[in-house]
């Protein structure tokens, strides 16, 4: 059952509680972290080789499988898979190739010549979390904007299974991506391995990729530590519905329990406007819950979630933005003229028939988004997170004598004479 | 004197020396930020009133000034100086205002349409910092994009003069931008403010700007302690200059000392065709060195610096992209085709008439930029910097038709089975 309230009985202070995650630092993970990354970075593959035996339960020899094993295990999964995973794939790359493109260059004045131009990250390192779940669509997600943003080496980190190799559904896409190589390591250890490599796994310049409160932390520790930057910091991941009268009840409940069934600590928020749809929506919880294979984490993840009621969806939409939530569904008739009003949102499924794990397989937009209230400053993972855009400019004489002045006054002013003298000498 | 080097006997080890910068964390200064952060955070004003007395050595009773004070600041500066700010806010603005476009939206299947849509990040704040140089430019180069952004508030700190204000040139550009209120706080204290919120500084979204050690270290904490976000992690600034034997020595001492003046821990890296030109230019830096008022400031940085003599162009612009400098400078004639070749910088500047401090002022690129080898996976700062980019989808019953089953595969082929009764329910 979903926690009620009613967000016109709230205080300020009552509705900043509502919209906080939990982020306080919890040391014990941090301590544990610390130590793998710096074993890790000390005796590199010997450790790695420990550290999979100790967790994963894996005695490895070769810390990495290559191209005949990988197409092996692609061929363990049928042929209905295999098209599931290339329209995914498809639709994945027809939406984020329009993300890079050329920017015209600007003249700020006659003879000065400004432009930017975008260059892919060279090393990357992709993340792909295992365990319990597998999930192969994260490998799709961040290895086809890596592979349109024209990365040179695409590094891939994933824990074995207990077969000590990947799942077919992992080899199949590293075979639609054209990674001829995958890395069985997992945990904070993947990460340290990629933040500062080891005789087996290349140093990469940017990790990507999310998963468990190790694997956190292990990311914003390497960033503090390296020159190795991430994507973004990740929490457990949440869904805010909006919902109106014209709401589907149980396309309210199955879109909350979708997320809910992610983990117990996945959050699953509804604002609606009438206390009745939320009963409604509560009583379609409870049944579809008793079918649901993993009923028991849901469970604890609805426990953990709540529904506000609101007087209107113009106080929906302000309730939302101040959440900031990664997914936001917008179960309305009304869906189009809220969209301007959204300020603060991961990514947005739109009316009634848009579920949100539409968006987490196939609909073409990416699925690592920024989570814990992120949103109000971080987008979501796309082209643009796999490269840099340098700027250029081009100085003629012309343009020295249209600039060169106003450098130097400027530089004056700040008291630095080098920095005018740069331009007199070449007058 | 720069320090001399031929890449033809540098082994791989002494080349990956070379170009690293320091990295090493300083646990004094990280232990005396973490100390002014926890007092900002719990006595807010009082304990910025107290910093400020202690490290400005100034009493404060209000923490800001307004628009008549600023006003009457910004009159105070020449005709001259005002119409240079001016060209320089312009250029800034010409360049940047290119950078925001609406994306094309993509329909991936029919009826499944996606798109992009960006939003300003709703409270930002600029660091702008003060002490010995004060930067006008800086406040220019953050406010400009984010005006452009259309950031709703914009909380701008800087450190208080002598006098308990701001200087007339901070002052002239904060009118520019139609900013009425600026904080008159510095240090890892006005970054603190920005982080947590006080009494007079509103918390903000994401912090902007460069600034000594304490600043930078503040940033990096704040950003892993709350759900602040920042610019990029920066340290001293630092320039490469790649020469052949069409540049003119006195030009690239001037470039190189325009860098040096910055501060003892810069860097001036020559990367130069032969050890002539080496030679030469090491005579116009002692020569140059004479008349320089921060000379003492400049010949701490060149002795911190170096020169490599390389056989051709393309084995300089190898050791450039390993280094990945902040500024890159390349005074060759044939400059035009080298371009393709630049994997890692942030900004580049062009032929033997564009001097690395028309960037720093008016050409209208971006200033603040990523340093200590950060250029592999950061980019400037741009109005990208200020917004966040939201994915939005919409699928019809047309679009769900066509999604559905792919989604269906993949949600169980993953075990999540309530994300594929998402799909199922709306059949």
């Amino acid at each position: 059952m979903l926690k009620q309230y009613s967000l016109r009985n709230l205080t300020a202070p009552e509705v900043a509680q509502l919209v906080a995650r939990n982020t306080d630092a919890n040391h014990a993970i941090q301590d544990a972290v610390l130590q793998i990354i710096n074993d890790v970075r000390e005796r590199g593959d010997e450790s790695l080789r420990e550290l999979t035996a100790k967790f994963d339960k894996i005695a490895l020899d070769k810390l990495y499988l290559e191209k005949d094993d990988i197409e092996e295990l692609a061929m363990t999964i049928t042929r209905d898979q295999q098209r599931a995973l290339e329209i995914a794939f498809q639709n994945i790359h027809r939406f984020h190739s329009v993300q890079l493109r050329k920017e015209r260059s600007v003249e700020t004045m006659p003879g000065v010549k400004c432009w930017r131009e975008a260059r892919p990250i060279e090393k990357v390192g992709l993340y792909i979390p295992g365990g319990s779940a597998v999930l192969p669509s994260t490998l799709l997600m961040l290895g086809v904007p890596a592979r349109i943003a024209g990365c040179k080496e695409i590094v891939v980190c994933s824990p074995p299974q207990k077969s000590g190799k990947i799942n077919g559904f992992v080899a199949y896409c590293l075979q639609l991506l054209k990674i001829e190589r995958i890395y069985l390591t997992g945990g904070a250890q993947a990460i340290a391995a990629m933040a500062y490599g080891t005789d087996s796994i290349p140093k990469v310049d940017k990790i990507f990729g999310p998963g468990n409160q190790f694997v956190t932390k292990a990311k914003s520790l390497v960033q503090g530590m390296t020159n190795v930057s991430i994507d973004m910091p990740a929490g457990p991941s949440e869904v805010l519905v909006i919902a109106d009268d014209t709401a589907s009840p149980a396309f309210v409940a199955a879109d909350l329990l979708a997320q809910a069934e992610h983990g117990p600590d996945s959050q699953a928020v509804l604002v609606a406007t009438s206390q009745a749809l939320i009963q409604q929506v509560n009583s379609e919880l409870a049944k579809q819950l008793e079918v649901l294979p993993r009923a028991e984490i849901a469970r604890m993840a609805i426990d953990n979630s709540y529904a506000v009621a609101v007087d209107n969806l113009q106080e929906a939409l302000s309730f939302s933005n101040t959440y900031a939530p990664e997914h936001l569904i917008l179960e309305t008739d009304e869906w189009e003229s809220l969209i301007p009003r959204i300020v603060n949102a991961g990514s947005v499924f739109l009316g009634h028939l848009t579920p949100e794990s539409a968006g987490d397989y196939a609909s073409g937009t990416n699925h690592t988004l920024p989570t814990s209230g992120y949103a109000r400053s971080y987008s979501g993972v796309s082209v643009d997170s796999f490269v840099k855009k340098i700027t250029f400019q081009h100085i003629s004489s012309e343009g020295l004598n249209h600039i060169g002045s106003t450098v130097e006054i400027l530089a004056e002013l700040e008291g630095l004479h080098a920095h005018k003298n740069a331009v007199s000498i070449r007058k």
